[in-house]
């Protein structure tokens, strides 16, 4: 056997082999291997033993799902599985949590090779060992051939909320900094260039990473961090429009201080792209009290995900709800939130 | 417009209008409002004012998750969004725990009618409010037409663990009483009867309901329940056969005690199916001490969901990880996992 029949989605024999030959192998969890309908974790005695910080504890849990549906299932940097992994870790960080535990859940079209699903969920399994997750639920569905595209993955992600954070896209102020982790669009143009089997394919790289060792690094240096956030889709200009918002504030930002690695630029200028709507996985913008500035962007380009962490701007009282990009050539102009749909598929 | 657009993903201006129209007016939850990442709720203050269980509760968290691509979207008795619910719902109560938050992942086919996402949301709102939990965080991702079969949803779950309880498939000893809720079979023959436009379809409803308040008037009267299991995919049958597996114990069920509606008795004849086999989503099995079954009996049988629960059979100490029936015309016969897939996209 194979490839994946619609017997492994039955809920009997086949699903249970391939609950044992495909997941239990990498996911190695005790509660998931109750094989239980629920997992019961004890979050409450880990972060002391998981964090680079000394932690107390407030009871607040922080819990997120995404779907993944990127195609294709590989590209350079990274997969599906890297990605499912990678997007929630980084949704509990940006609200300032400690990520511990993953759910995973699969739909699978029938015909999926199984060394396919295998090597996705080793790259799950690799890429929670990195971010210090477990994954520790987990479900199966499969679907006749024609009725999804492969495979799509659902994470969820619980988190513990560190006692007195609160870290939110609705604390922005007048005079807060505007810093990204590094250049924008690289994962979005590295998914376009397997997909379409561009050129310039072999220099891009996905970021896809996760970021909640770089997050916790900046809340071990300050605690000033306003508002955190993950530029996937919608990219760059998407997610400063949300803090904008959310946070009844003007936003301002220089064009040249934008970090903009040479292949996305040469993508986008070919494609009629605009950098600052290309999506990322690897990428954080953080809003920062002035005061904290230097010693925050220290501890990111110390840290191998925010090498090339920049100020790109700051926070202004008006116009509230809106960003104002200063171009290289001396204007100013209103940056909206992306409108229609650019790149499908993109995570 | 009334048809999703590839753009409602684009992570950009009209997904945040799809947000807004269609899952905020229905999920309410304030967590969920703030649009941040991740959804920061506090579940430990909360059970006091929720459950009708005195709870102390052990810093123990309950986590599932299950993905749902039922075909059709609505039938009778239900629809995906119940479905989505209720069962992630059940999950987190078969291991005892008091359900409290979910998150909501939808991949949606480009074309799908607003109409009907708001009437999948709307019954995902009523079947949450029912079942007392809050819908705290969300995604929604869109693949092009012919790339997914309309609507797919991804429920994850978290619910918190009452001290002292211990609720799980392993937990089956010699000498405990096996009871189902009631009738066998009706969601899996309702769904099926949807599709195929078969004659007996009006008299058929699935049974799709949220149990969390049934478990805990069953915990209220008795702390001696073993093993609660929902028999969904794969049927009675299979989650018995898991039971005796994951305890090591036999299970000794009697064919003529196991409650099924003659509807669902009537279709399995005519289509050759086994009511055993037949998926449920408003169902539970228990393995229950001995000492307590008729307190937890006449409990349950108050309850509008279990009103035709029946002992159905007895754990015993050989032969482990097998279940045998002894059938109406005195033979015994051992019931097997399903093998193979009897009805695809049943949940």
């Amino acid at each position: 056997m194979d490839r994946i029949l619609l017997a492994h989605g039955s809920g009997g024999r086949l699903s249970h082999d391939l609950i044992e030959d495909i997941f239990l192998p990498y996911f190695t969890a005790s509660a998931l291997a109750k094989l239980d309908d629920a997992a019961v974790v004890e979050p409450i005695g880990a972060p002391l033993q998981k964090g680079q910080l000394e932690l107390s504890h407030s009871g607040r849990v922080a819990f997120t799902t995404d779907s993944y549906v990127v195609k294709p299932l590989f590209f350079n940097g990274g997969d599906i599985g890297r990605l499912a992994v990678c997007g929630t870790v980084n949704d509990l960080a940006m609200v300032g949590a400690m990520p511990l535990y993953l759910s995973a859940g699969f739909i699978i079209e029938e015909g999926l090779e199984l060394h396919v699903l295998r090597e996705v969920v080793a790259s799950m399994r690799a890429s929670a060992q990195e971010a210090g997750v477990e994954i520790v639920a987990g479900d199966t569905k499969v679907v006749e051939k024609g009725g999804a595209d492969q495979l799509f993955i659902n994470t969820a992600g619980l988190g513990l909320v560190p006692q007195g954070v609160d870290i939110s896209a609705s604390n922005a102020r007048p005079g807060d900094v505007v810093i990204v982790s590094g250049a924008t669009g690289d994962h979005g143009i590295a998914v376009l260039s397997e997909r379409e089997g561009l050129a310039f394919k072999t220099e891009l790289e996905s970021d896809v990473a996760p970021l909640n060792h770089l997050v916790a690094a900046m809340m071990h240096t300050s605690s000033h961090i306003h508002v955190l956030r993950d530029p996937t889709r919608g990219g760059l200009g998407t997610s400063l429009n949300e803090i904008a918002q959310q946070s009844q504030v003007g936003i301002a930002i220089e064009e040249h201080r934008i970090p903009v690695h040479d292949g996305v630029r040469a993508a986008c200028e070919m494609l009629g792209y605009d950098p600052l709507y290309v999506a990322n996985e690897g990428k954080l913008v953080a809003v920062i009290g002035r005061e904290d500035v230097d010693q925050i962007l220290e501890a990111m380009r110390a840290h191998p995900y925010a090498e090339e962490a920049a100020i790109i701007g700051e926070v202004t009282a008006e116009p509230r709800g809106k960003v104002l990009l200063r171009t290289g050539i001396g204007g100013t102009r209103v940056v909206d939130m992306l409108a229609g749909e650019m790149l499908p598929r993109i995570c």
